[in-house]
């Protein structure tokens, strides 16, 4: 997507061939800087401290993490310990696990001498599996979002509201949730995004940022304020990302999503999640048993004295979910219809 | 309440008998400072700025600042100018226009000369009125609360969940919803606060502060969170203030509200608003009636370049609330209860 009028990718090898430049989002938006990775122990930190986020960008950087570690030590051991080391970064997300597990399942019947050169091809192909997914999930968004957009017959914008940011710098390219919005708009439809500030992290200045590169309009509210902007009419549908979701169509995702679903159930709003295939956990039936990942409180706040929790992320019941737009199609919120989407994942 | 283990009001006469203080909100937690307010401009400005705030001191505060206009021009035109300078400060809790035609309707009938001693010994009342009331909430709210924490049954604290602040820092001594909390504290029951940030002003550390000043153990939570506290079952009941509440039982508070209303209706869990009955507008029958402030948005963020809106209040259906505590005792959140209750203001 665009910076500064460029087009750009979260993630790329290096110009060295080997090492990987990644955008340091904790910089974001005050400062676009590329960090340089050039270790496994590099980039299992980059994930744990958000330089990078999204599930699917972390899934593509722990895969780069794979190929960094086998570059130290391509050693069975070597393989194992790295997949430890990043499966360790960040629990929720099941794209991370995803992504090292197909390493390590094509990557354990290689030779260690071909394992390095066989693990950067498979990176390279996760990444441009991922770019095409996003831009497919655009693709079927586009199309619910434009009949939500006739259906209001009034020319005036299509308003979606959105939570954290799943877009492009949740991704490789294209983003999930946005990628409908980029979609529409560069087809001419006029779509303006209400974009929730998401504490603590404020991934909401992300999501301003992105659009605003793109030339989307938008407006960042509190989290408080959703729920009253569905009240007023405001918002005519509500697009999320997911960092896991289960078999019957539970959706993990950033704390607070929960609570923008039960409004939008409330008012007639319809709730969508933009997935990757790749972040639906078939092995799971239902939400309560996705692993919430608690971080630090100083995330909230750094006063002395004052006692604070921080979970991540929270778990959308499949009965608050209108659809859930995947790479192949919007698939209804429950198992029946995943798994006749995916069977040969399910 | 205490503060530093000496008893404390949010606002009292000054020693030179005429002008007074109040306690800097916008500088706590961090620092707890006195400022002294000498003309009915600066008081103006003082609820403005949110140098006082919470509907029940609004109230208070305008009815002092009245008092210190009638100083300056204790003619009718003086007092109708006040009264409108005063009224024009916040447009959505109705204490404060509660307070001021309190004060207005004895005042106009009183010789200019005698106002200035009038209006004084009227504010007084009002203050006093406004302690007793809350310590009647604490009385009613702590039965109710009490009744919830027994049949709990398991030997542990009763975990309350609340939104903004609407301890005593919002009224005179006591507070709304905090004062069932710090009464059932005091006869020993053990009890857990769930503190919502409750951003763009962040108010929850005003209550956390307060809570820890009087020794309740407490936790602050983004307010993207309360909703997964809710779901895991870690929160017994809801309990926030309110800023207008209609004779229908719809109540407005601080924004975010609502989606905590709709996330314990989810989960089961008891949702009450404590109210004074001068925060109940019975003139208004429904709560999309009532007008909601729209600050600046620079209390969100002050990023040039990135728009943003900032509505200050929302407004919690009546259907999602369980229980009105008032001073008066529990009524159901509809006209048929809160008639029967108040018949003397319906």
């Amino acid at each position: 997507m665009r910076v500064n009028d460029e087009h750009r990718r979260t993630i790329a090898l290096a110009s060295d061939g080997w090492s990987v430049d990644i955008i340091d989002q904790t910089k974001l938006p005050d400062r676009f800087e590329i960090v340089r990775i050039r270790s496994v122990a590099e980039m299992a930190h980059a994930i744990r401290v958000m330089q990078v986020r999204g599930a699917p960008l972390i899934g593509v950087s722990a895969a780069f993490g794979l190929c960094l570690a086998l570059r130290e030590d391509p050693s069975d051991v070597g393989l194992e310990r790295a997949w430890s080391l990043l499966h360790e970064t960040r629990p929720t997300a099941v794209n991370l696990r995803w992504a090292l597990d197909r390493m390590k399942s094509a990557l354990q019947h290689v030779p260690p001498g071909e394992r390095v050169e066989r693990a950067y091809t498979l990176a390279s192909e996760i990444t441009e599996e991922d770019v095409a997914t996003c831009e497919k999930i655009g693709e079927h968004g586009a199309a619910a979002l434009r009949e939500i957009y006739r259906a209001l017959g009034q020319g005036r914008p299509l308003r979606v509201l959105t939570h954290c940011n799943a877009g492009w710098l949740a991704t490789v390219d294209w983003g999930t949730a946005l990628s409908p919005i980029y979609r529409l708009h560069d087809e001419g439809v006029p779509v303006e995004v209400w974009v929730d500030e998401t504490r603590p992290r404020n991934q909401g200045y992300l999501t301003a940022w992105e659009l605003g590169q793109h030339g989307v309009p938008n407006t960042v509210i509190a989290d408080n304020a959703g729920g009253h902007y569905m009240q007023q009419g405001a918002v005519d549908v509500v697009i999320v990302g997911s960092d896991r979701t289960t078999r019957t169509g539970d959706v993990c995702n950033k704390i607070g999503t929960y609570l923008k679903a039960l409004a939008a159930h409330d008012n007639g709003v319809p709730f969508f999640a933009a997935v990757p295939s790749s972040t639906i956990d078939f092995r799971l039936r239902a939400g309560r048993d996705i692993p919430i990942e608690m971080r630090s409180p100083a995330e909230l706040h750094e006063r002395p004295g004052v006692r604070a929790e921080n979970p991540a992320f929270d778990v959308t019941p499949a009965r608050f979910v209108t659809g859930i737009i995947t790479e192949r199609g919007v698939a209804a919120a429950n198992e029946t219809s995943l798994t006749a989407m995916f069977p040969d994942r399910a």
